[in-house]
């Protein structure tokens, strides 16, 4: 792993501390005590049920593990040894039946069909699951993720408060390792585990290191293409991943609703989640 | 069905025509020609359907019928009405097979547990389906559900856009019966059809006609709970429907992301849809 470029140094404990307050705060105001984690064995995941646990308490969160009959047993023996590390609750739900009832009913499917339906069926199990253990859904998907519109819509990229969404994947590194996630976990190649031998960073075609320091200029620091080709960055790779971001706005907002009356859902109507009347 | 009062009464020809327009300018916009709609034989999912057919032409529509097996026959018959009459494109794939694999694997479950878990295996279906037919989905909640929260978040409340989400549930009807829906389908009452017998009205413990009045004064024209009560409606109706609206308010938005950056997805970072860099 390349060492952390300075952009993207965070102050760990400050990071930390926020984070657990976070958590606190908001699964409190949402009148719960507990949460709930979709556990992959990645270190997105990972690092969510560290901080539910440091924030909640090991008693009140429950790791979910929803594997798939491709899933690598790596991945599935790395979210076990997050479950006994942090010694919360932990419940093992396969997909498998679900996805292969309706697999079999379809022909000839893409990998990314594949792939979308079994991450929407992870979001059913776990905001079912989540009734049942009476805790918030905390997400798991990180900042570069996000704004490359790299996750599913209504799959892993749904959750009721998101602990990571505004740290960038390198910055989840650091945390981490802060934290104390298991080596394996962090070492391993970042990857949805689809389909076989599937890696984040060959799909995507970049390395998060790349991505993130240009996503930090692009979107943090409000850079114009033109600047951060100035920067020393590639043109065409700048290029791509500003379209990748417009691209998949969809994908970070709610559903478009025609407007006809003078107030309208997501448009005059935007309160906070816990306003009052 | 008691008449629309006037308060709640619309320009149906002025409206048709923003939502036609409406749904032919997002669907463009997004860089598609077609859209996709889950039927389950009601009103909302009809008045959809209709207008999809007058914006896009029936040969750019897809209807998804996803019965599960207690689904009503009658509901399933109405929906093929639907496409017969629009001469829209249809599927019929029965949730069955996904649904019952998941509830094998589970104990007792509540009639909510198992509503949500098949309102969002219908999103799944429908969402793949749009893949294949290279269409958008196109939403069916209207203005009074997603107000009172009552739908399943990542289920049926789930689309790219909506032409119906700003429109009353008895605004919806006065649509329905200028385009044509089908008779049958306008004078049902509405049912979410995820139990037997379940209709929304006694779910709800109001009729729509009730509450989209007070909707309309508490959100609309944004009087306070002070104002309705002096309006004539009840107190406890005025009270339970304002904490109703603040307690789903999560439903209507994104999930919650920590702030630890100066530029926050859904807080700073908060483009439309088409936004160009």
């Amino acid at each position: 792993m390349a060492t952390t470029v300075s952009e993207l140094q965070i102050n760990l404990d400050v990071a930390i501390d926020i984070l657990t307050r976070f958590l606190v705060n908001e699964v409190r105001k949402a009148g719960f005590e507990r949460g709930v984690i979709g556990l992959s064995g990645g270190i997105d995941s990972s690092v969510s049920a560290f901080l539910a646990a440091r924030a909640l308490g090991p008693d009140n969160v429950l790791g979910v593990l929803m594997p798939y009959k491709t899933s690598s047993p790596a991945s599935v023996a790395d979210a076990r040894t997050v479950v006994e590390q942090l010694g919360i609750h932990s419940r093992e739900i396969p997909i498998t039946p679900m996805a292969d009832a309706y697999f079999a009913m379809q022909g000839e499917m893409s990998n990314l069909r594949r792939g979308n339906v079994m991450a929407r069926l992870r979001m059913i199990v776990l905001y079912d699951q989540s009734e049942v253990f009476h805790g918030l859904v905390i997400g798991t998907s990180n900042k570069t993720e996000l704004l490359l519109g790299y996750g599913t819509l209504y799959g892993d990229t749904a959750s009721a408060i998101n602990p990571l969404g505004d740290l960038y994947k390198t910055q989840v590194r650091q945390i981490a390792a802060a934290l104390g996630v298991p080596e394996a976990i962090q070492r391993k190649a970042p990857s949805a585990d689809l389909w076989i031998n599937q890696t984040d960073e060959s799909e995507l075609g970049f390395t998060y290191e790349q991505v993130d320091r240009l996503l930090f200029y692009l979107v943090d620091e409000r850079y114009s293409i033109e600047d951060c080709v100035a920067l020393g960055f590639e043109r065409s790779f700048v290029e791509q991943v500003a379209r990748r971001i417009q691209r998949t706005q969809f994908k970070r907002r709610m559903p478009v609703i025609a407007k006809v009356s003078q107030r309208t859902i997501d448009r005059d109507f935007r309160y906070p989640r816990d306003w009052g009347l």
